[in-house]
């Protein structure tokens, strides 16, 4: 099947299976049949085995999957064993708590650079990632391309920092902000994080 | 069909449903098609159909729906009219990202304390958020009962918070933190917020 014409649904379970499996693998498991990475999952074999076909299927029915090739090979669709350049625009709360917390390399980023315009952190790095105004962004990228940049700045600054960002070429945009970007950027991939989305579907768990 | 059939796909696309039916509303939308609303979701019109016919289908086939009856049909499904009583337990970075910008009423809760190991903090108020120590955790349970904690502090914490949580009759945990409780708890409802799922999606896409 052609990458295009596997359904979203599909596309958002592959980084769960990703996870799963390097849980499965750090507890020392080397092979699992569908049933049990069914189970481990909350889904059925047969829709684990329709997933995997949207990819040319992994393993031989009856044999189980080998779970370091499966993650290999589910790593290599997900594309994140290339370590792919982003930049962070805006460091408020979100902002540290990515850089402190969060494993990009995991993830196949590498975070170059972050803009903000706090004076205190213009000029330093956090974690390692130098920290430079808004305004020096095009020249950076001049010098030092990347592929999608984070958006973790106020809300009525997201509009134009994406124009800039899309001007620039850029190929996603991971978007902390409360702001519908797919309609002005048709184009490119944007990752939206709807906290709310998480928290709505909780409420309705406790209200059964 | 009853609340327990109702498949996790279906469940994870009401606050989508809900989130879209709020834009249309505030564009002034007062009615919309099942196809209309499928292109503004991403999905089919029969994927709707199918979707609301779990919960007993909304409006009629061929008049369209009602957007503010439809609306308040979902809010009813997920239960975020109720105000459900959370607690935070630590207020680093994720946790001051959510108390200053997160709209927790729209999404059924209500934050009624947080609880922090910082000085700094403990007996100040956060936007109108009371901190404790966490040491006060069960005393104020006892005058105080909540339904659900979010978990934002440092992962080697989680477990043992989470058990006291749990036994202080908590219906579910928002968690923010990188360790697995859904096979520590499983009689109550955990919501994992994963980051890197999100972003590994976003890296599947531009890698095309």
């Amino acid at each position: 099947m052609h990458r295009g014409q596997v359904s979203n649904a599909v596309i958002r379970r592959m980084p769960k299976y990703y996870r799963c499996l390097n849980e499965l693998a750090k507890d020392g498991v080397t092979k699992i049949s569908s049933r049990t990475l069914a189970e481990y999952m909350g889904l059925t074999a047969s829709q684990i085995r329709q997933d995997f076909n949207c990819f040319g299927g992994f393993g031989q029915q009856g044999y189980g999957y080998n779970v370091n090739t499966l993650m290999t090979e589910i790593a290599s669709i997900l594309g994140v064993e290339k370590l792919h350049k982003a930049v962070m625009i805006g460091v408020g709360n979100i902002g540290h708590a990515l850089l402190h917390n969060f494993n990009f390399a995991k993830c196949g980023f590498e975070i170059v650079c972050a803009f903000d315009l706090g004076e205190d952190m213009i000029g330093n790095k956090i974690e390692g990632v130098p920290v430079l105004h808004p305004d020096d962004l095009e020249k950076f990228a001049e010098e030092n391309p990347f592929d999608i940049a984070i958006l973790a700045l106020p809300k009525k600054a997201a509009p134009e920092m994406s124009d800039r960002l899309v001007n620039l070429g850029i190929k996603g945009i991971w978007n902390f902000v409360n702001v519908d970007l797919k309609r002005r950027h048709p184009n490119i991939v944007i990752e939206d994080v709807h906290f709310a989305d998480s928290l709505m579907t909780l409420c309705y768990g406790i209200s059964e």
